[in-house]
């Protein structure tokens, strides 16, 4: 209220952090639904956990194969913080995975096991900005975790669930895509029959493998060289011919891990075999670089229009088996296995690609216009009663010139315009915006036109 | 993978950060879900903002009525920032009022106006933790902006949304509630009217009309006589009498600012004649904080049995008319109004009066049982028939024991069983788990029992 001269301070987008206009934010909460009703028609329960964790609490995840994720970590500081306070740090959570295993820990004892939960939230990066990169995200996971043991079942469940979801999303439905599916234990039990048990070589090869399908065979070759590994050229053509391999029932088994790692690969397609043609196949090439992976891993491509993998595209849903996953925070064992969709990055691409559905900007079936002042109570009255009738119906705010009505309908892309009387002798009439129909119609029983 | 001792770190909550069990996480999305039907049944738009703003962004509001708000802010770093890194400091919002003055600037020309929106988000505030504060919460706020002038019209829809909403949320029907309702104009037009004019007066005076309901009289008298003011006492008693007013239709204007305020309250109760006995009141004594708040205000409480307010709980769900919300970041004039309602505080208060609707942890309609292996390919294919017919259904993982198959739905709030048949002769049935009722059924035409 005061007189003094007001700075203005210009707004620009911060790089990362995405924000949509209206219409872009409905085909958002489109898939949003869509997503949620899928998985809850399997029957995952939903959790959300809070934004932040302790800044140990993420750590204590951490180490081998994470090596960067520390680097990522946004810490919040309270701006005005007075010395002498003695709070834990508190940093945003980079993941779903992480706040899972510390929920699952937390609350272990008021759990129903196998737990199975969906989570659709914002996670958080804090890496430098770059082209395309969000440093706020949401993703969309399920995972189910089990004490002890947790059937395959579950393992052949997440790709169903999955396919369901992202060949029906809204704009998507046109776009091909395939999920691979691995098993760790398949490439680690081929690397103990060849005698390779040195943890840095492992890593190092798996790091070669990760890259093949990008690289080529070069990558596997140098590497196996450059660790001076005993008949490196055989052991490279060996580990090439595995990640080549097509029909994983005609690998042979070198370990008792590496036969367990094809059974259960078998059986997992087994399972999925109801899936269309080259929705899901085993491609033992993918690796996932997250440690914790001890099976099952899965990724997802899209499909070009030659029939390749979009590999600059990277995976838009990921996911493993884990074993071990919440031994940071409780001595139990639960095994779980879980997906995840990287939601952000999938809804951009298809924006970007204009493949969104589009259905104006406004939620409103129905806007009933303002002829006179005097209609404001009837224009009320009706926009009530479609309302109680399931409709989401905008009135508008003055009796302005009708052109402007129907211009403000057409803007915000409502698709009937509601006209009360007139006038005492007058009748309602519904016009339909997108045929320029207009008819007489009662608000206790209209119904859209099919 | 390595065989390192790990060490545990066992979690506990953090203060300030609720964290909901899936039983509880299942009534919030009910609550979400009923917030955002009626929000749309409006024809409010949603939006979402980033959880962050810069610093600078956010500090643009400050200034004087918001003194404190600045306290409250986290500002996120990066745990690894590198020396030279030059970013905007980026802060987590408080509020939604600022990101959406900051959204409207920043996408002025791609907005259809009237501006309606709906929002919500969590926020933020890094109050030091105290028993019963949240640092992180939900809020859920609809406003109303317009280019240059907005109908009073506005002013009168926000509270009767809010009444359906709030009336109507799942485990709320039974709690009574109060909007009450003032005119800044009239408060103000009375200090101008009395020739009080020095801003520190005026601060003075409305704090103590702010307090005046907790405290009583005294607090109103003491200020007036500690400012020594010409006639003190007479000024005190006749703020006094205007916070008493019942009936609006009998004040006196003391200033055309008074009578223009008058008036639109006035406007304003007469559009709410609709709405239940006592459902919205007009109260000259409520103030609220923010300075920015230039006409109409609402506070929100609940009810006691008794019939007086719940004032220790305070106001469940505020706000009010701006002239000049996003002056700080645009050269236009955007009067909006606007009303919050502080979701996460009136839930979690549900929740501990365990008033929130109690419906299992699963969203699931159906388990449907494995009763031995051979019928597991039987149990998929009914759960899958009876998703596409829109339930959603949960299948058992393993063939274990009947009992404990049965125990599962009863821990998980699953009110059907679906029994597959044994044997090739057998039939499938479903059992109620309310009544215990069992009877054949077939997935292609079951509905649940009413």
């Amino acid at each position: 209220m005061s007189d003094k001269k007001k700075k203005i301070y210009k707004p620009t987008p911060v790089s990362g952090f995405p924000e949509w206009l209206p219409e872009v934010r409905k085909a958002e909460q489109q898939w949003f639904d869509h997503i949620r009703r899928i998985f809850e028609q399997y029957g995952f329960c939903n959790i959300e956990t809070p934004s932040v964790e302790t800044l140990d609490a993420i750590m204590a995840k951490g180490g081998d194969g994470e090596a960067d994720v520390d680097k990522e970590v946004y810490v919040l500081e309270r701006l005005h913080k007075e010395d002498g306070d003695k709070e834990a740090r508190l940093a945003l959570h980079f993941d779903q995975t992480v706040p899972l295993a510390r929920y699952t820990a937390q609350h272990f004892n008021d759990l129903v096991f196998p737990f199975k939960r969906y989570q659709m939230q914002r996670v958080w990066r804090g890496e430098r900005p770059q082209a395309g990169r969000f440093r706020e995200f949401y993703q969309c996971d399920i995972d189910v975790l089990n004490v002890d043991n947790l059937p395959l079942h579950f393992d052949a469940e997440m790709p169903a669930i999955i396919w369901e979801v992202l060949s029906s999303l809204p704009g998507m439905e046109n776009e091909k895509i395939q999920i691979r599916i691995s098993n760790r234990k398949i490439l680690m039990g081929l690397l103990e029959g060849l005698n390779i048990t040195d943890e840095e070589h492992i890593t190092q090869i798996l790091r070669s493998v990760d890259k093949f399908e990008k690289v080529g065979k070069s990558i596997i070759i140098e590497t196996c060289l450059s660790l001076e590994l005993e008949n490196g050229k055989e052991i490279a053509d060996k580990i090439i011919g595995f990640v080549e391999t097509v029909d994983i029932k005609t690998l042979e088994p070198l370990s008792d891990t590496m036969k367990e790692g094809i059974e259960e690969l078998s059986f997992i397609m087994d399972q999925l075999a109801h899936l269309p043609e080259g929705a899901a196949v085993a491609d033992l090439g993918i690796v996932r670089g997250l440690d914790y992976y001890t099976g099952t891993v899965y990724e997802t491509n899209f499909v070009k229009e030659d029939g390749s993998l979009d590999l600059d595209y990277g995976s838009i849903c990921s996911g493993g088996r884990y074993d071990d996953l919440a031994s940071s925070y409780i001595k139990k064992s639960l095994p779980g296995v879980g997906i995840s969709i990287g939601f952000s990055r999938l809804f951009d691409r298809m924006r970007v690609q204009g493949k969104l559905p589009q259905s104006g900007i406004s939620p409103a079936d129905v806007l009933v216009i303002l002829p006179n002042e005097d209609a404001r109570s009837v224009m009320n009255e009706t926009a009530q009663t479609l309302r109680s009738r399931g409709y989401n119906v905008e009135t508008f705010h003055s009796p302005s010139k009708l052109k402007r009505q129907l211009a403000y309908a057409e803007k915000k892309g409502i698709p009937y315009v509601w006209f009360p009387p007139f006038d005492a002798d007058g009748a309602h009439e519904v016009k339909n915006m997108n045929t320029g129909d207009q008819v007489a119609a009662s608000a206790e029983d209209w119904t859209k036109d099919d």
